[in-house]
């Protein structure tokens, strides 16, 4: 095997371009270096490449300025030094077990080279001619999910999985696609044909809406749902302003009864409710709604129930916290993320349908593949050529089993309710929402603001509120530049402040790596930096100044 | 550095599941010699794996069955060995050189290393706080790509490259969402806010044409269009049976004449074109449509053009054959695929945008990513979390340069060239489609056969081509199942036969790998198999004998 240290197209030169083809990089070139060193220490070439600092995004931007097309080949030495400089450095290390604000977490290290070895193949998962095998898996791992999800029997499983008329579901690159899915589906399967009526999918939506009698569809969801599904309703033609965000109680769960109102009011002005969607961990607060009396609600309604449980779907893992799903077999379909809590590399999402023979709803047929009657995946999902991250979902759930995968939901659950203690038991912070799941909020309030705020009126509270925003911005700001650990932010309104909309830090703790001791770690970085702060705080002992002093007139 | 050449998750043992986390595979384990079998040599590992057999999907589905979800963790070897035996084994070679019947080629040995570097990170490209230098360089890589299409001046690509609230593009995982992008934009421009009314994003399809005073809508393309695009009309509400397919002249390119009638029809039945579709490389056939004359049309009609280049948008690295593509740089949008003719891993599309303030149609932001103003990606893609595919479409750009990538164009359409000739030469061969790119259609018709074609009448061509039909089908399967070579096949009008459908090999020759030996080896094995079909062969040859009595009588 001849072996080079360093390819490079000579250009006008097609046996260089052969070799790019055929021949390794040797062992002692960079890449080839590179490769050994994340074979063998995944999280050590992740800590040293990437360079924690707070270098500005103008300044990484003048790396990837050039918008002309590079004319000459290069040494791939030379690129990937190139990479290593830029673009690892720079990147983000979501793997850090300090890395607690956002829903990517640490892989397991099996996943490298099983993920090489899917590469590798470079299946093309539309077709069965350009993935054979792998089409069959998908579909079994399809039924995994739908099973643990549903709980159908076993003849269920044995009629369906393997079906080229129905699905069980699909996979897909995320959440967003999955959320789309199911939408499209409901929509479909709401305005499908008839005898007088070609079906919505063939038609268009205007003379569906025409042929049903309805003014307009309306899709309902709390007002902690995810982004994606306005994104679905302006896309599948449903407009944005149609979906129908519904206030949350205390606990970020959705108000069923002022949902039902919201339907009731729809429907006197002949707008059929399309959908009603639970979600099962809300990306902010990671709270779950009522899925049973959805359920119930959606029933009576007779529409499409669809639960979003990109985040928390894997909680069904965990016999001891599954209960918090309960009425999540009851949805008409179910989005999951693998690339979320099941620890899958990015780009693996998946919708379930209850009843399989909802997919015939967007099924499609073309001439040179998907013909009627092929088991072809590409029948009955949104995107057309896509990998085959089943592969390394189906790898995840046979090597962790269902029990490895109880321990880690377990372990983040407790780590989070350990966490809101630990905040709790601070004088300086206020623990905004509690962990049902493992993402929490919080926020930086000294004492004695927090006193100042329970005893004050409205007008006052907005006015610390904002303050306080400030602080909260400054402190995840240089927080996250600072590059030891991060932790996200977002708003909230709070039923505490009268529903003023407050700016707070978000964790989500699904890496198994971190500790107890990271955690009191962010705290004190936090608090240390509210000291640095040059403008909130200073205002706030202003602020607090004077009206303890009025306080004492 | 420990090492384990074995790790499976103990249950109840907290401790196992770190490993998992913590510790490779050793390199003597099972993954550990996969991982450096493919980092040596990944052709032998793929020549070698994959065993290419007549195995029936039915057997494979066996072993892809149980739908129980696996309760105890298994050995990584173990798992290992099982995706080998049955996943891997029965994978489709489709880097094979004699694999030459879909869009999926062969990649360059760097592709793989980097993509394991890419995994490592495992960014999120939906924000910057989860892929941070992940964001410029995909802006940088949209912005190369728009520059290869539209060849704005430098200012243009300073002032939007990165700029927060434009986009040049987006990057997605395939066509089809390169392509629904698109035809969402250009719904969503067609039908924005105005003084009256809040846009059909908002609103929804069924005021929006209230609003406007349309009765539909109606995209036009060619009948060789992709089935991505009626999914695209089926999704956008406007109806997959107002995709309006126009016939192609003998050359497969769509009549822009009938095209105009067929956008004058509509316009009397107050349906608005809203875009007209160009093709760059029709999937079947590999042809482009006159794009000039399209782009006319769109003008003149004050419609989006999209061209859907994601086959042949890579020609445009040619400078001998880029003329092929000329009026494509006056489209609105076009769709190209990385992971066809640039030779990138499955799942990176991207389409582009030529004013890139038409992004906004489709802009969305939430509170705790997306930010108004941040150069978060995800405010205008139709996905939301994915990969850092835009690292191995960058660093393809890099490595092969542009005079890389036109050695490999060049040399694909002169393979076509050479295999059409080949065809030509072949007494028992009929060329159907003539290459244009590098993709042309066959089929085999025996000497005689040709004879009596040429000189029956309608009736009796139907009754031949219906038998040549499944001797195409029969010596297709009998290949794939066989498992040295690989075409597809699909099925086209032909104008020879009168507009008779009729079914055809399909080959796509963008291995640079693939010989002229291999080409000849293809016909010689088709030939031969064409011998041993035991029904339509001796049907043929009846047919034959009793016209050849009557044409002597």
């Amino acid at each position: 095997m001849v072996k080079h240290s360093n390819i490079k197209v000579a250009t006008a030169d097609l046996e260089s371009l052969y070799r790019i083809f055929t021949v390794a990089e040797a062992p002692d070139s960079t890449l080839g270096q590179i490769e050994r060193e994340i074979s063998e220490n995944l999280a050590g070439f992740l800590n040293e490449r990437i360079v924690a600092r707070a270098v500005s995004l103008a300044d990484i931007e003048r790396d990837f300025s050039c918008s002309g097309m590079p004319e000459k080949p290069t040494f791939v030495s030379e690129h990937t030094q190139f990479l290593l400089d830029k673009l690892v450095a720079n990147s983000v290390h979501t793997a850090a077990p300090s890395f607690i604000g956002h829903m990517t977490s640490a892989l397991p290290y099996f996943m490298l080279p099983l993920s090489k070895i899917m590469i590798a193949l470079n299946q093309n998962l539309v077709k069965i001619e350009t993935s054979k095998a792998f089409t069959p898996l998908e579909r079994q791992v399809l039924g995994m999910m739908h099973n643990l999800v549903f709980e159908q029997n076993d003849d269920f499983y044995q009629t369906y999985m393997h079906s080229e008329s129905d699905s069980l579901g699909a996979f897909c690159s995320g959440g967003t696609l999955a959320n789309i899915t199911a939408l499209w589906v409901a929509r479909n399967n709401l305005l499908k044909a008839d005898d007088q009526f070609k079906g919505v999918n063939r038609a268009g939506l205007f003379p569906a809406l025409t042929h049903y009698g309805y003014n307009g569809l309306a899709v309902l969801v709390s007002e902690r749902g995810h982004y994606s599904l306005a994104k679905a309703a302006d896309v599948l033609g449903i407009g944005r302003d149609n979906l129908i965000a519904i206030h949350v109680n205390g606990e970020h769960k959705v108000l069923v009864d002022e949902m039902r109102q919201a339907a009731n009011e729809l429907e006197k002005q002949n707008i059929k409710v399309m959908a009603i969607v639970g979600i099962a961990g809300t990306t902010e607060t990671g709270n779950v709604d009522p899925l049973n009396e959805l359920a119930d609600l959606a029933q009576s309604l007779n529409c499409h129930f669809h639960v979003d449980a990109a985040w928390g779907g894997a909680t069904l893992f965990s016999k001891k916290h599954k209960a918090l799903l309960k009425g999540i077999e009851r949805a008409d379909s179910v989005t999951i993320d693998a690339h979320k809590q099941m620890y899958v590399p990015m780009g693996s999402g998946l919708v379930l349908f209850k009843r399989p023979e909802l997919a015939s709803e967007i099924e499609q047929h073309a001439e040179y593949v998907l013909r009627k009657g092929s088991k072809d995946l590409g029948s009955h999902t949104l995107e057309g050529s896509r990998p085959g991250m089943a592969m390394l979902v189906y790898s995840a759930l046979k090597v962790l089993g269902r029990q490895g995968y109880e321990l880690l939901i377990n372990r983040s659950l407790k780590q989070a309710q350990y966490f809101a203690d630990l905040i709790n038991q601070q004088s300086d912070f206020e623990l905004v929402s509690k962990p049902e799941l493992c993402i929490l909020t919080y926020r930086y309030v000294p004492k004695a603001i927090q006193t100042l705020l329970a005893s004050a009126d409205e007008t006052l509270q907005a006015v610390i509120n904002e303050k306080l925003d400030d602080l909260t911005r400054f402190i995840q700001k240089c927080q996250r530049e600072a590059g030891k650990s991060f932790v996200s932010r977002t708003r909230l309104s709070s039923q505490v402040y009268s529903n003023q909309t407050i700016t707070v830090f978000r964790v989500v703790l699904a890496n198994p790596l971190t500790t107890e001791k990271i955690l009191q770690d962010v705290l004190a970085e936090q608090a240390k930096l509210a000291q640095l702060s040059q403008f909130a705080l200073p205002e706030l002992a202003q602020l607090l100044k004077e009206r303890q002093v009025n306080h004492y007139q």
